[in-house]
């Protein structure tokens, strides 16, 4: 009974989280994942990913049953109909479960039990960017500010070596921060 | 009645567009967005975004009625229990829902009428970097690649300089293509 409650710390099986760890160690080619989305546009600026299918750990999943559905859109001031979050809200939602996950999975491997992690986010963008209404100003978010609130076992310093670890870490947060090559083509 | 047709296009309304477009010319500081997520720990790798609030055109927004709710989660592999799209393919749906939203943008204001588009995105991740393994690979994708199938009632040239201009206007591709300054930071 104790071993169980030992074993699976914050939600993550820890046995498991070390044996990965050791097995990407020894074989690191089944570190190689490929992540997919599927969009359609369904009119104005609304539209719908579906998400299942990924590659990993040297083969395709079969483990997923069912396919996720998300939907994109825009407030009426952006000319949407509020269909769903706009992309860049997307962007920050991928950024606040990116770092808090990775920052539950540090916390259970160093053995720290959490009992709250919140965190709120904001991003600053001028319009006129994407818009085209000015090129002097970026596209996107000219900052992003995210804030986490995080209680458990460990003093106010371990938790922030935590909030630190899961920033070098998180696979969203290197991506937002350093950016990714992106190749964009048009199938006939 | 061929007023209306003509008004609005791509599920776009075109003249409110052409008049947002004046006003920012006219007065930069409407420009001025920022959005919000507030994300909330549900245990091992499950956590939820709530969007709703955001300030733009000079004032905090009135008019979304609902907060979106949004879950993340991790497959059973990457040691979740799937209640969610992971963190990065919700990065792949925030570029994918950008693009095609810019581009039907685009399209509205080129006179361009779409019939259809779509985009499958992949995005390629050694995981041995976010889970640290390695210190030799990335945390994030290394490469994403993004089609598109895009009909309309244009030739095969224009559809391509409306998917090269949504690239160059798109927030969320710039932003993962060139990254964005995040600060983090632990409140108590």
């Amino acid at each position: 009974m104790s071993q169980t409650i030992e074993r699976v710390r914050n939600g993550v099986d820890t046995e498991q989280l070390y044996g990965t760890l050791d097995l990407l160690d020894q074989t690191p080619s089944l570190g190689a994942f490929t992540f997919r989305a599927t969009n359609r546009w369904l009119g104005g600026a609304h539209n719908r990913s579906t998400i299942k299918s990924f590659y990993g750990a040297g083969q395709e999943d079969t483990t997923r049953v069912e396919e996720f559905v998300v939907d994109a859109g825009e407030p009426a001031i952006l000319l949407g109909t509020d269909t769903g979050p706009n992309p860049a809200e997307y962007l920050l939602h991928a950024l606040a479960a990116c770092l808090t996950t990775t920052l539950v999975y540090v916390a259970a491997a160093r053995k720290v039990q959490l009992t709250e992690v919140e965190s709120t986010l904001e991003g600053e963008m001028d319009v006129r960017g994407a818009l085209g209404v000015s090129d002097e100003v970026r596209n996107g978010f000219s900052r992003i500010r995210v804030d986490f609130k995080v209680k458990g076992d460990a003093t106010p310093e371990k938790l922030q070596e935590i909030v630190e670890r899961a920033q070098q870490r998180s696979a969203v947060f290197d991506m937002v921060s350093n950016g990714v090559p992106v190749e964009v083509g048009l199938v006939a």
